[in-house]
């Protein structure tokens, strides 16, 4: 009967091979994940969608706190006058701001854009706090939303709303700031590693793709199914440029005055994207333990059968007073089968059956949602049994996508190979000479774009396949999201 | 040499009784809660004052899931044509309206405003969503920033932009959805007495009072020392108006068709503005422990001895592993009289010196910050005698503003007593006969607003002061913020 249940279920969402852009979409609405709104690009995160970036939170909060950062909360709005004092920053951000120009009912002089980012509110409140080398440094970070009014949107990939969290420190030296940067980078390397099962890729932007405003770019790229990159987060050093346009000083420690060295870094709902995409199948969403809202549904069944229910909740129950985030349905208006099909397609990662033969032998059967087998597991190792399997998902689910990603990156030495290697999918590896112009040339011919230079620079050759000149620096290419 | 820094630091902020609300303000800064941005109303949540807030976010969200809420997020901006949806709320909230007509430097055809709350947004959510009793109840909470055009505007109390949870809930019948009301204004109720320690007066809002669009609205109300009432926070049931506006209908277990029963409650950083006032001294903040960022704060004396730091650090350490939000201050430009008050000023509940004497003693000296006694403690007692003090210090604040509050409900019979009561400040407590003209006439003669219908309605005599007509509500007046 479940078998029957899934496929009338499983009708309804499209299958990945077949058009995996509306896989996609189709997971994001019967996963319950989000739902449009009326406007463009503003997405609902319903709760399903909600509990998993509030996962994202807690672990990325705790691991900002233990490194110093403090959390803030800067305005909603900054007057243009403001976004203009830092001019490659207005430049990368005026073509998609939001404004508003009427507060009240009144026209308002200076109008004010609903933050993109906030890197200018930051440096205007900096400049009034910091006067000394004492009171540096500043790590702080905010959880907000910010728009960027974009053309084309997609559920949590791009929007004209997101969800995010932005760091702004400022430090005493350049050193110090440097390496900011790069502990910010590797915290979100833990996170896809640790909760989300995901291999990030790290590495530095090229200056062509590095933030507006910045000297230097990092960033985390995941890579999809579809053989598409996905930047999943970025760290920012600024040098001193934005203090110096915003005044900001400080008094050091030989009694001289310096600008502070700055960092920015972020992560955004975009994660859920890639967690989608990167565990997802033709069932649908497929969460790995750490980060599932739901880590294991017990389902009941025959459940009018005397003594069921009760044993449910007790198994319930049990998994709960052992720290497991479980959920029991109940519901007596849907078959089993239906339940099956409901929590597959949720991406639950264990299912817990119990009917009144299991009661009678004193077991539990056990669904894993990723790859399907099934175990039965006697009742008094079911919590060991459970964290056990959490630990194995979450290391298979990662592997899993190690194995993906390493056998989607292809060298390439000359742009045939380039050619090649880009239609397999995944990022092509290949030496480069540095020019903006070649890369601009890969991405004109092939619409694949420079994701990062790998911090693993061991070379490959030493001639760039585009102008056939000197190489120095490995980087990788891939068409992206 | 700490009596002389005390009052060197103290200087800065004026007194209570010199000017309460340059107090106020005073408090707000110097204590580093909040700083002013370049936009009127839109004020910087600095990391303290963003760290008590997110005390209260804890303990909330803690209750809503018990409760069985959950967390999700609405988009930003409500489409101009969609807020207009149902008559009376748009009414309410279209004076203070800030309003995005840009977009990508194009108009925008239905202009956007920026939630001042969400209930239309909910609203056209719901009506997706909900379409049988099995769908019901739905219990949604959002945790957000809204944005209200205010003219006039204060740190917490007033804003033109604050931070908010709003609940949305949608239930099958007007009693579950009543219900619903009451449960979320004891939550907050709860809020006060558990971890602000601010004894709430819990009552109905009279009609002219009530919230744009509801049918009823409930408050929790706080009285401050210069005698005015604060609306802390409101839940309101709303029958079935926005279901109707915006279509939300379901089908009912009789199978016919009914529209859902509404409510929404909100409580925002306004609290930290009653934390302020109500606990407040000429010394500065005063936090109770439960929502203190920093419970107590460990500083050294006499530091630069041998043996000093690593016994305040062990001290700190055994602390922070007993679960106690502790920090120790080394710094060692500062001294030890500047940090008394620096951390009096922050309103810190309790101050853990220990210097060589004390090491030698095997002792710690413990000052308590809301009154000012000084304990000298055994070490290996100490952690039991913290907890404790938490306990007794909390208490102590709630029964000192407790007292406050029942000496300033002051019974008035007639206009005379009236303006008598209000004099001497906090709340007037009548009969009242019901009329609108009698509710508008005390608060033009007085300037006093009707704060709540109080739960406990004993009588206090049958003649309405105002219009000296028949009376059968007991109603509190007061000067409000």
């Amino acid at each position: 009967m479940a078998q029957k249940d899934n496929q009338i279920k499983n009708e309804a969402i499209t299958r990945q091979e077949d058009d995996f852009a509306q896989w996609y979409t189709d997971v994001c609405r019967k996963a319950e994940l989000m739902d449009y709104s009326s406007v463009k690009g503003f997405i609902i995160y319903r709760p399903y969608g909600y509990a998993i970036w509030e996962e994202i939170q807690n672990y990325l909060n705790k691991k900002f706190k233990e490194t110093g950062h403090e959390n803030v909360y800067m305005p909603l709005v900054i007057p243009e006058s403001l976004l203009q004092k830092e001019k490659d920053h207005v430049e990368g951000f005026a073509p998609e701001c939001l404004v508003a120009t009427l507060g009240g009912g009144e026209k308002i002089e200076d109008p004010l854009i609903i933050r993109p980012t906030s890197e200018t509110l930051f440096c205007e409140h900096y400049a009034k706090i910091i006067s000394s080398y004492r009171d540096l440094p500043k790590l702080y970070n905010q959880w907000c939303s910010v728009v960027r009014w974009e053309k084309t949107t997609r559920p949590f990939l791009r929007g004209a709303e997101f969800l995010w969290q932005e760091g702004h420190t400022m430090h005493e030296t350049e050193e110090e700031a440097r390496t900011e940067t790069l502990k910010m980078l590797e915290i979100y390397s833990d996170l896809g590693r640790d909760l989300l099962a995901i291999p990030f890729t790290k590495g530095r932007k090229t200056d062509k793709e590095k933030f507006a405003g910045a000297l230097e770019t990092y960033a985390i790229e995941a890579l999809m199914p579809d053989g598409k990159a996905l930047q999943s987060g970025t760290t920012h050093y600024f040098g001193t440029g934005f203090a110096e346009a915003f005044g900001i000083k400080f008094q050091g420690r030989d009694g001289k005055v310096y600008h502070p060295h700055q960092t920015s870094w972020g992560v955004s709902t975009r994660l859920l994207g890639a967690i989608i995409m990167v565990h997802g199948d033709d069932n649908g969403l497929s969460l790995p333990p750490y980060v599932a809202p739901i880590q294991a549904i017990v389902i009941p069944i025959a459940q009018q059968k005397l003594g069921v229910i009760p044993a449910a909740r007790e198994l319930e129950k049990m998994l709960k007073d052992a720290g497991v985030r479980v959920k029991i349905d109940e519901s007596s208006d849907r078959t089993p089968g239906w339940k099956f099909s409901e929590y597959e397609m949720k991406g639950v990662p264990l299912r817990l059956e119990l009917g009144p033969r299991d009661i009678e032998n004193g077991v539990v059967t056990i669904v894993v949602r990723h790859e399907g087998r099934k175990l039965t597991v006697k009742k008094e190792e079911i919590v060991e049994t459970v964290k056990h399997l959490f630990e194995e998902i979450h290391q298979e689910m990662y592997q899993k996508a190690y194995a993906y990603l390493l056998n989607h990156i292809t060298e390439a030495r000359t742009m045939e190979e380039f050619n090649k290697a880009l239609e397999k999918g995944g990022y092509v590896k290949m030496m480069w000479c540095g020019s903006r112009e070649c890369e601009d040339k890969i991405k004109e011919l092939t619409s694949a774009t420079a994701r990062c230079l790998p911090f693993n620079q061991m070379p490959m050759g030493d001639t760039c396949p585009v102008c056939g000149k000197k190489a120095k620096k490995v980087v990788l290419f891939a068409k992206a999201y």
